[in-house]
């Protein structure tokens, strides 16, 4: 089993997904990546999350839309952190997926990242600084990682 | 198996769904109450709803707040009726749980009532009515009651 | 007298009410369709309301968008079970319609659905589960249509 | 017949309402004050904006709540003019019931005021002015009004 | 002086404002439109309601995004009717011009419409059902263009 | 002339407003303190603003809530800078008056503060950091007031 | 040091955060909790959050509220996990804590937690989570707490 | 040194800021601009803060998107006046910008100006305005810009 398992609630949500996917490929770092609904699909997604934690996942990441169940669906079968990007969506804007995402009852935590792409980057990278929290290769590639979005930022000039 | 299968994410929402409780009594319709949560009891939840799907319930109420997911994961698991009432919360005020139990998916219906005791009463009613297309005692006492609705109204008189 | 009957508050509401019209075309279930508005057409909406409850309707789906009356309006008028779908609009998203739709006072429930097309197929689900609580044809027609969302999404493979 | 006709949805919106009264007693301007609801009592309210309509009204005020269809009805069945007072909600504060008022599609207008007590207020000082438009002795009141609210001001001292 | 002056904030919010010059015109009501700014010009502008006040001016219809202020305050120089537009705004979608129009203080009224087109268009049937309330001409005109909306819906026939 | 003026919409917003007058006598600034409001008093507000200008202020501070137009009000009668508190309002909670207050247009800008007792607090700092850049006493009390601020935080222990 | 540190931008924040600590004492994980700002102590907070970083911490949590910059800022400072709890505020209840915690924009990721108390308790046990990834006794006192959550729940029984 | 410096969170922002630069460059006052970002180089933007202070600036503009610490962070470091804009956000549209910049809590004061370009527009005027408090060349230079924006608008005629 690798140890970062990506569950999407519905293959559109792929195109978000994709920078999280491209984030844990730059890192070396593999993750198997499912679509799995809590909604169409609950008893499957139930036996992935169980069996993907016997056997040896470390993080799940999930992103989804709208009434955005499926991270804390994930963190109701596992005890292993779960993330949750929210996916943008057309009316709301993403806002729906957010609220249904991070309003986590007391006792089943999930990890949400912001709207959209920019909360599929951040959950790959979030999970990798979980990983980092016993592997110090991860932890030194993150260092690298955060050093050199620094350094390009510093490079930038821009003439008033 | 009792007809209607009332089902809320956590003990103190009982405050909010004892509204609807009262109105399957006003109309001697009986009801199974429980306490089940998409997070904190998922196989439990899965089990009482695939069973009572079997058993002959015919609708499902579901109250919960906040990443409401417990109307859904109902849903994902049955195609019988179900029936959402968010819950107030007290940050955001039931937006949240409005959000999570109404923006379904295409392909997995919950219908979502009014956020709050209103909303639990019309769940109550709403399950009556869907019960009242093949049941014309119950139809015929739903008559009634907006009858006696309509006539408490008309007798106000209000002093200018 | 058809079993379900699908008004629209505006004919610019087709485009989202046509994911409605799909489903029940699926399932072989007829439905009357009409543009009828709370506002322009009230009279007409009324009467149309009293008179298919008469000649044997059983589910009303009402489209709206904006201060979305329209739902509710026909629930004033039947006991029947009514299903609403806030259309999205243009300002406000549908978060207008939505609400309008949703917040319904106790003693008149509307069933509401998502926002949009999402809503509009749900709206047709939701209805067909109502009419196979009594209906074992439509009931194992919904089992299939389950089992088949489900199918397409467990052979769906992403490479990472 | 009174030339404004004031109606609330529910009984408890009075508490909000009895503020337009109020001034309305103050500029002796005589209204009829009734509780007549969209959605329960459809017919009866119906009934009484025409009848009031022919019997010589000049101005509809509405109140109500959460899923606020009132003062759309109203505006539907009459081409007097419609002000609108959202109630303050529970839940949602009135937002609900500010965008079931304000949001009116074209072709039906709805005068919307403020959220609760100052829309009240202000509903019946608009009713005025309405009024005020072909009648010189209301005009000239208002104008009074208004510079006794502005006397108050001036006269206020702070301490810093 | 005409009856009915069109104030907006910006020349882009003629864009919306033509809905509501449209509509006088169909109705062959006369219209005086302006561009002034309750922050750009505020002098003019005071200057400009209460000359027309003097001059005979009936109405005030006002259209202006984001800070809306523009209603408010020619309703602070007048005590003549204003009706506030809305303008869709590019972040806020309008909700920032929705609760700057109609969250006014207890004491100055502004009557606000729907945000955008549909706001505009209502504002001036709105002004004219205000003139109808004493000119017969008009609130005839009125009840035509009320048949007419509803004689189109009543044509309109979905196939199913 | 004093070198802040405090405006404040109406006397019930000197509970907030206090908090602005107590860092100012902190300070030893003197402020001038007035209630005018841009839709009860708009002239008196109209001349107060330029005569305060002319005489020798330098910044003003605003506070309303609702449809808070007063300090784009008092912005568009000076090019001093204007500060703007919006006041937490009961049914929307501030956000009418936030928006109202920040989302002023290009060419009148206004400083908006946070909402309610925060943003008073805020206002009168921001007004002694204007001072300050040209007032070296006022800009080395600003920097005692802020080490002293980071002092009492410092010296914080709490027992886990 | 010990292994996740506790940081609040505001005493007044200890109310929310004791939840975190509770959860943190049941399991017997120590923590080092500090009251340090984003705003009113950056050096202190950027020199501890390396300190920490290299003395050993694990994991990071921050409660802030309104502008709550806090999580933000420290996940600048380090590449261990920030989890950030957003506190109920005053005005907008929450949501700008919010959105302020969990719209980090992308390489700089922060785990959001719900508004309030159910978000601090959920961010100690997903800090937990986190140790538990590479620590088994952790992960196993995790499973129990999770068994004896769904064992109260199930031993509820409601009296319909 | 420059007396305004302006910083904006990320290189795709001098869209939204190229408004405040053009301003700047037509009252011909120099600015210094600079990509620094409160979460990925924090250090950095501290030391340029900090220098820039001590070098002469005069006042901070801010400009950041989403969860927007940028301006409060700059204000954390210096007691000069710091201007925020809210950038326009994809999915929030920028109301999480907007949050993030104005809810700042007592004691660091930041004056946020609305979202997007008006916003970019305005801080260089609030800015100009800052330096006019003590400065008489711009503070005539505002004047004349301020009569030439109404000077434009009494020039529009509209065709009724």
């Amino acid at each position: 089993m690798k140890k970062i398992a990506i569950i999407m609630g519905s293959q559109s949500d792929l195109d978000t997904v994709q920078a999280a996917i491209d984030i844990l490929k730059e890192f070396k770092v593999e993750a198997e990546v499912k679509v799995l609904s809590a909604h169409r699909t609950p008893k499957e997604l139930a036996a992935y999350v169980e069996s993907s934690t016997k056997k040896g996942a470390k993080v799940f990441i999930a992103a989804a839309g709208g009434a955005a169940a499926l991270a804390g669906v994930i963190a109701a079968h596992t005890t292993l952190p779960v993330i949750g990007i929210p996916i943008e969506t057309s009316s709301l804007k993403g806002m729906d997926s957010l609220l249904s995402t991070v309003q986590m009852p007391a006792g089943i935590p999930v990890a949400s990242m912001a709207i959209g792409k920019a909360g599929a980057k951040n959950a790959a990278l979030f999970a990798l600084e979980i990983l980092g929290v016993s592997d110090k290769k991860i932890s030194s590639q993150l260092l690298k990682h955060k050093k050199s979005m620094a350094d390009k930022i510093k490079k930038i000039k821009i003439k008033a």
